[in-house]
């Protein structure tokens, strides 16, 4: 495990992105499984420029890890949506390196990840209730590959807020990469930015491994890197 | 996870072996963990007059991973008197390449391990119990690395036949790596053999991951093979 | 560059092929490219039983480096026929994993091998002329990659040994991976038997490197292990 | 062979940069071999800023692969002291991660960059004539490790130059990493900015392999890359 502590959310999003680009940039087919969500925002504006256009990168291939379906829409989901407004597009990444996860694939997305060579890397976000992926506290089980995770009372709400507010749209349930599945790919990167995350992190990095706290499992990915802000780190007295 | 189903207890032996000499034969310092016990027996004798007098091997470095030391006799402990005496001595391993792991070094092992670029490869069996290296049920915690285990009541009788039927000389604790030590090994290879141990090898790796079978939580490494001899392999009707 | 040196060609031969298992043993597409001739002929009746019938090979892929074809026949080549009699058949290897070179196909085969991730390892033998696959002394440059070479007159003699006495089946040219090409692969291992490979054997590893030696470009490879049994090295004083 | 085309000397800096640094993040000890020069000053004014005071640096060593001395002076060498100013010293690099090469140590070079692991990386530039560290035409042999090259009369005026214009500080001779010690790297990056170097890098790259254009053999490391500004690649039609 190894921790990197930056200055800045700037500085942050740079490191994270340096790293997803020591893998691009080698000479093979690269599987890479990148986060959506607020963490990432900055990254994906440095990457934009650096990535757009560059026929060097059309080894890198992307695999989503989860997906909040819009119900009874036909809509592309949650995490799609979003990994394409921030990075997919504004990037103009082909699509046929885009390899979508959904309500209708995800049974055979560990088989197809397990034929294209696995994942090199998966760059991970870590919410405050210590979940990754759509791994919340109390749904999926460690050893679950790709799963479904049905919509329980509490998780509405959060749902309702990811699809935009319109309760018809709330799906019967999100699909995830589950911990095992997770703890698959080659290397691991784990980043967090600002004081409200400093007690997750330092919890989930140094506490015990937990259900209640499901990114703790992490720590025992032999290849994790963890890229911390200050704020983030505060906790964290040891290193 | 690659399963390696082998018709018999000698091909297993044979299987094993090769899986170490691959790793032995870089040209690189390679940093191993093998077990001692009863599985590997026909192994160590198959490897010894490949290893002995070998100097193209002196890149390879052994790391024990538990040891039952020997109450009150400043002797070595039961796992680097079982080695030495099963492949340590005849196959002249030199002392320099032998890295042991005692009560009064244990809880730097971590560091050293890491210090020295940690290990390439760890060999384990699997207790009909569950157990791998130290790790029996109820012992040692998942995030626990290099620890010291208090000998409980139920634990002295193993322990007793451990250490050749002495009782003054059953140690008050004995010392292993833990599970979130384990984990950090870049490659782990389990082997097992005989009808004995199928319905433990199915549950280890096609069940729960769950405290009750310590070794369950090695299906989450991104890189580990299982070899079987077709006994121990016998209750795997899915692969 | 190591350098293993056996006692024996019978140990030779058994840790040449260890050395092919660490490979095949990997938990991906490994693909090969191994020599036929004499050298290797120990080695691949001691692989056989190893290999055949053992499904958790099946990630293993064959690509031959040469071939001399029989004019005319529409016949399997020289190389083909060699390797499918000593290995390929024997062992049972399914066709699907075997990717012939021949006199229609070389002008891709470097594409090919691209496309597929590479080579992970070539096993190579040496000549006493110090050739190495079709590179002879003044038939092919350094910067060739697989190319065909064109039959010269003092060529016929060989070649007509090699398609069996007769002249009709002698090629107007074979084809081969030359020596850009080899050094492509991710590893070499070069293997040698015999007082009269002892002299072809130094100056090849420890003279200059020159167009007259055609494997001393060999020396080049970031990852290069040489195998010999006592009597190929028997020239060798510095090692 | 993989070959990055940039828009500018900018990108080219970059680029070259994050190659560097996607070695520089790993959890384990990384040996780098990095060039002076006017090619990389950019890519330095960049770095410096991402390297100095960072701890989760500290497992990168930095080691030297040619030296001019300044001939009976005992001052540092032409190499380190462009290093030392365009990078080390601006970067706050400890001293115990840089290991100079010069001319009372240049004959154990090889052995201690072997024992230390061998290096991860080399960065190289091209010069004009098809150099590559000091390796100019009729100089080394590609067979050469680290040497020492005697100052010819034709070099003096270059050597000239490079100690500052002080004939008597004009060495006897400079310190190299020969073509065989730089093909031991595990991964070579080249770059070259500038219509003038255009067309030295289509020789280097797509012409002969020939000791008049030294570079050309690079062509034959199974793991090179090439980071090009758009001027140096204006020759490259076929890429």
């Amino acid at each position: 495990m190894k921790f990197i502590i930056t200055d800045s959310y700037e500085e942050m999003s740079t490191v994270a992105g340096q790293h997803l680009l020591g893998y691009m940039y080698q000479d093979r087919r690269v599987n890479m499984s990148i986060t959506a969500g607020n963490t990432p925002l900055r990254m994906y504006e440095q990457l934009v420029p650096q990535v757009k256009g560059k026929s060097y990168f059309d080894n890198v291939h992307y695999y989503n890890f989860d997906e909040i379906p819009l119900k009874g829409t036909g809509e592309p989901g949650v995490t799609i949506s979003n990994l394409a407004k921030s990075f997919f597009t504004p990037a103009g990444i082909p699509s046929e390196q885009i390899h979508v996860l959904d309500e209708t694939n995800y049974k055979t997305h560990d088989e197809r990840l397990k034929a294209d060579g696995g994942l090199d890397v998966m760059l991970l976000g870590i919410g405050a209730d210590g979940h990754f992926c759509g791994n919340l506290p109390d749904t999926t089980d460690v050893h679950d590959e790709t799963v479904a995770v049905p919509t329980t009372p509490e998780m509405k709400e959060i749902l309702l807020g990811e699809v935009g507010g319109d309760a018809s749209k709330v799906p019967d349930f999100y699909v995830t990469m589950g911990p095992k599945a997770v703890m698959q790919a080659k290397n691991i990167i784990m980043f967090a930015n600002g004081k409200h995350k400093a007690e997750i992190v330092k919890k989930a990095f140094f506490g015990e491994i937990t259900k209640d706290v499901p990114s703790s499992i992490l720590q025992l990915h032999p290849s994790i890197t963890v890229i911390l802000d200050k704020d983030a780190a505060e906790l964290l007295t040891n290193i």
